[in-house]
C-alpha cells in the first residue's frame, strides 16, 4: 500500500461511528445476503458462476465467493491474476485480450502456477495474432521449465482459451459466425492451447433501463452464440462452455439456455446505477452493500459540502446517491471536484445536514470506486449502529498491467 | 503500495518503448520546462507560489518545486500533509476545512512536527465551529506536549489559519464581507491560531473557456477580496496574505494586485481540459507533460480497442486525447469502460492503429489520474525514443482522510 494513515486493524471491534471519513465501508450483513442469493440463483438454474474479481480486487472476498460455490474468479488484467494467485486463488480467467509479449510471458508463468496448485488459468482471444503470440509464450515457458528441470506437471501446462465474440458490446471480440470458426481452428493447431468455449459478454445490455430492452438484447446475444456454436460444432469441434453475463441481465443469460457460466461481479455490492434498472421480477433482490462514509465539512444557506469527491468514488456511471435519510431530509449529491461533494435538499425537502454530520453514499459504480481505496472496512449490525468486524485489503488496487 | 507488478527501478536506463501498458509516464523535459516557466512567471510578478501537491502526490516532485522557488506546497487532505512531512516537506498548507475532532488531533500534531523542523503548517477555516474545534485541538496538543516534557518550540506551536471566502466557486468559504470579519475576530481570540490571511480560490473560473469570461470572473473575485480586506483592516487587523489561483487563471490572479500567493498545481503536467481554454496571451505556454501509455489489444473494421480505461485515467473532465499522431491518422478516444478505450478515426481520417501499437493519452484531468497509479515513470529524450530516467512514487496515493 502506498499509504496506510491509521492502523486499520485497530478499528476492529469499534463502532462504525468511529470510522474517519472518507472511507469505503461494506455492510457485511447485506453483502452476505447478496452472496447467498447469488449462490441460490446459480444452484436453481444449474449454472456455474465465476464472479468478476475486478469488482472487489480482494483475495479474501474471492475465497469467500469460492466457499459459497463459485468455480473461481474472472479478472481483466494479468496483474490482477497475479494478485489472485499470490493470495491462493488458482482458478482464474483473464476475460480479456493480452497482446504484449512481455505480458504473455507472465500469463504463461501464471498458467504453470495454477497447474502446480491444482488450478487452471484461462484467457480470452479475439485475433489470430493473439493466438499465435499466446502459443509462442506457452511454448517458451515449457522449454524454459523443461531446461530448468521442473516437474512434468509444470512442463506440460495447457491454458484454457475462450474465443471472444462480440454479441452487441461493440468493443473486443470477433464477429459471431465464420470469423469465430476461423479463430477456433487456428487455436486448435497449438497443443499448449485448449479451446474452452466462447466468451460472450454483453456489457451494454446490463445497463439498459427497460427490462424489455435488456430482454431483446440478450435474445440477440444468445442467437449469435447459438449460430456460432453450430458452425464450430459443424467442424467437429465441441464448444465446452459459453461464459458471460453481468449483474444487470444475469437472469436472462441464465434462462437463455446457451450460457453455462455467469461472470457477474457487481451483485456483491450493487451499484447505484444498477438500481436504476427497471427490475426483472426473476432477478434476485440484491441490496446495496458498499458505501462511502463521508461527513459535512462546510454549511451554507443553500448547500452543504461533504469530504468525499471523485477521488473517493468513481463518477463514470453518475454521482453517488445519499443513503438512508428520512423522507423529509433527502439530499441530492452534486460534483464538487476531487475532494468535495455538494449536497442540496432533494425535491420537496428543505433540510440540510449540519457541520460534522456523517452520511453514507452509494457509489454509482462500485468497481472503480473500490480501486480508489486501500481497504474496505467491514461493518455488521448496520451502518449507523454497527461494529467494525474486519478490514479487507484491496489487494489488486492499481494492478493495471 | 498495494501492488508493484514489476520492480519499477529495473526500468531505469531502458527505452521508453519497453514500458508495459497501461502506465503513467512523465515527459521530464516538458515538465522541467513547465517548472522553469512557472518560476519565471512568479519572479516577474513578484508573487509567491505554493503549488498544489494534490496534483502529483509526490514528495520528490514537491521538493523539486521548492528547489525551483516554491515556498512550500498546498494539500487538500490531512493525510496528504502527513505524507508530505514524512517525506521532508515542512511548509504545508491544508487549503481545506477540517472538522472531525480525530483529524484535528492529527492537524495539531503536524503543526508541531512542522515547527520542530523549521517549517510551518497552515489550514483554512470557514466556520466558527471550525475555529473553536481547531483551537481546542491545538490547546490539547500543547498540554499533552508540555506534560510529556517536550521542548518549548513544540509546546508553543501556532498554526497559520486562512479564512476562506467564497469568491464564486459556490463550495466552501464564508460570504465575502461581514461574515469573514466575524470569523477573523473569532479566530483572533485563540492564541494558538494566527490569522494568516484569506483563502480565495475560484475553481470554476479556471475552466471557463473564454478568456473574457475568466477575466470577468477574476475581476469579481478580486473585488470580493478587496472589500473583505478593507472591512478586516477597518477592525485594525492586518491581512497578511491572500492565497488562491489555479492554472487556468493564474495570469489574472497575479495581475489583480490582491493575490500574494499562487496555488496552481496543474501547470506542471497540463490537463487536456486546460488546453481547451482560449489562451490568454500573457499565460506561460505550459506543455502536456503527463501521459498514459497504452496499446491496442483488439482491432475491428471501424474501431480499435486499447488497454487504458477509466481505471487508468480520470474522466471527470472528459475523455483523454490521443497524442502526437500524424494529421492523417488522428484518433478520437471513446469510453470503453474500466479497462478499455475505444479508438475511432478522427474527422477527416480513416486509418486505425494495428494490434500492439503503442499510443500516448493526454488525461482530461491529471490530479485524479495520478491518484490511480502507484508510480509515475519519468522519461527524457521524448516519449517515443526517450529513456527512462527516474521512477516517482505517488506517495500520497489514497491519502483520503
Amino acid at each position: 500500500m502506498s499509504y496506510l494513515p491509521t492502523r486499520w486493524t485497530e478499528l476492529i471491534g469499534r463502532p462504525a461511528n468511529d470510522i474517519d471519513t472518507p472511507a469505503l465501508v461494506i455492510d457485511l450483513d447485506a453483502m452476505k445476503r447478496n452472496l447467498a442469493r447469488m449462490a441460490e440463483f446459480a444452484k436453481k438454474h444449474g449454472i456455474r458462476w465465476r464472479p468478476h474479481a475486478k469488482t472487489h480486487k480482494s483475495t479474501t472476498l474471492a475465497k469467500m465467493q469460492i466457499r459459497a460455490g463459485a468455480v473461481g474468479v474472472c479478472v481483466q488484467k494479468t496483474a490482477e491474476a497475479e494478485v489472485m494467485m499470490a493470495g491462493g486463488v488458482y482458478n482464474v480467467y483473464i476475460s480479456n485480450e493480452v497482446i504484449a509479449p512481455g505480458k504473455l510471458v507472465r500469463v504463461a508463468a501464471l498458467a504453470q502456477t495454477a497447474a502446480a496448485h491444482g488450478g487452471q488459468l484461462a484467457i480470452a482471444v479475439d485475433s489470430t495474432e493473439g493466438v499465435i503470440r499466446l502459443a509462442q509464450a506457452m511454448n517458451e515457458a515449457r522449454v524454459n521449465s523443461s531446461r530448468a528441470g521442473n516437474d512434468v506437471a509444470n512442463v506440460a501446462t495447457v491454458i484454457d482459451v475462450f474465443v471472444e465474440i462480440d454479441v452487441g458490446q461493440g468493443r473486443c471480440g470477433v464477429e459471431p459466425g465464420a470469423a469465430a470458426v476461423t479463430l477456433v481452428l487456428e487455436l486448435r493447431k497449438h497443443p499448449a492451447l485448449r479451446f474452452a468455449g466462447l466468451q460472450a459478454y454483453h456489457g451494454k445490455a446490463q445497463h439498459l433501463r427497460s427490462a424489455q430492452d435488456r430482454r431483446e438484447a440478450i435474445v440477440k446475444a444468445a442467437d449469435a452464440v447459438r449460430l456460432t456454436r453450430q458452425l464450430i460444432e459443424a467442424q467437429g469441434v465441441a464448444v465446452g462452455l459459453v461464459t458471460g453475463a453481468g449483474t444487470g441481465c444475469l437472469v436472462l443469460e441464465a434462462a437463455s439456455g446457451v450460457y453455462g457460466e455467469l461472470q457477474a461481479g457487481s451483485f456483491l455490492f450493487m451499484d447505484a446505477d444498477y438500481a436504476l434498472n427497471e427490475r426483472d421480477p426473476a432477478q434476485p433482490q440484491f441490496e446495496h452493500a458498499l458505501f462511502v462514509k463521508t461527513q459535512v465539512i462546510s454549511t451554507h444557506s443553500d448547500h452543504a459540502v461533504c469530504d468525499a469527491g471523485h477521488k473517493s468514488h468513481a463518477i463514470d456511471s453518475g454521482m453517488p446517491r445519499v443513503h438512508a435519510l428520512s423522507p423529509d431530509s433527502a439530499l441530492d449529491y452534486f460534483n464538487g471536484g476531487d475532494e468535495h461533494g455538494i449536497l442540496r435538499p432533494a425535491a420537496g425537502c428543505s433540510r440540510l445536514p449540519g457541520l460534522g454530520r456523517m452520511l453514507w453514499l452509494i457509489p454509482g459504480h462500485c468497481d472503480p470506486t473500490v480501486n480508489l481505496h486501500d481497504v474496505m472496512i467491514g461493518v455488521s449490525g448496520g451502518l449507523h449502529n454497527g461494529v467494525v468486524q474486519r478490514i479487507y485489503r484491496v489487494n489488486a488496487r492499481g494492478a493495471l498491467t
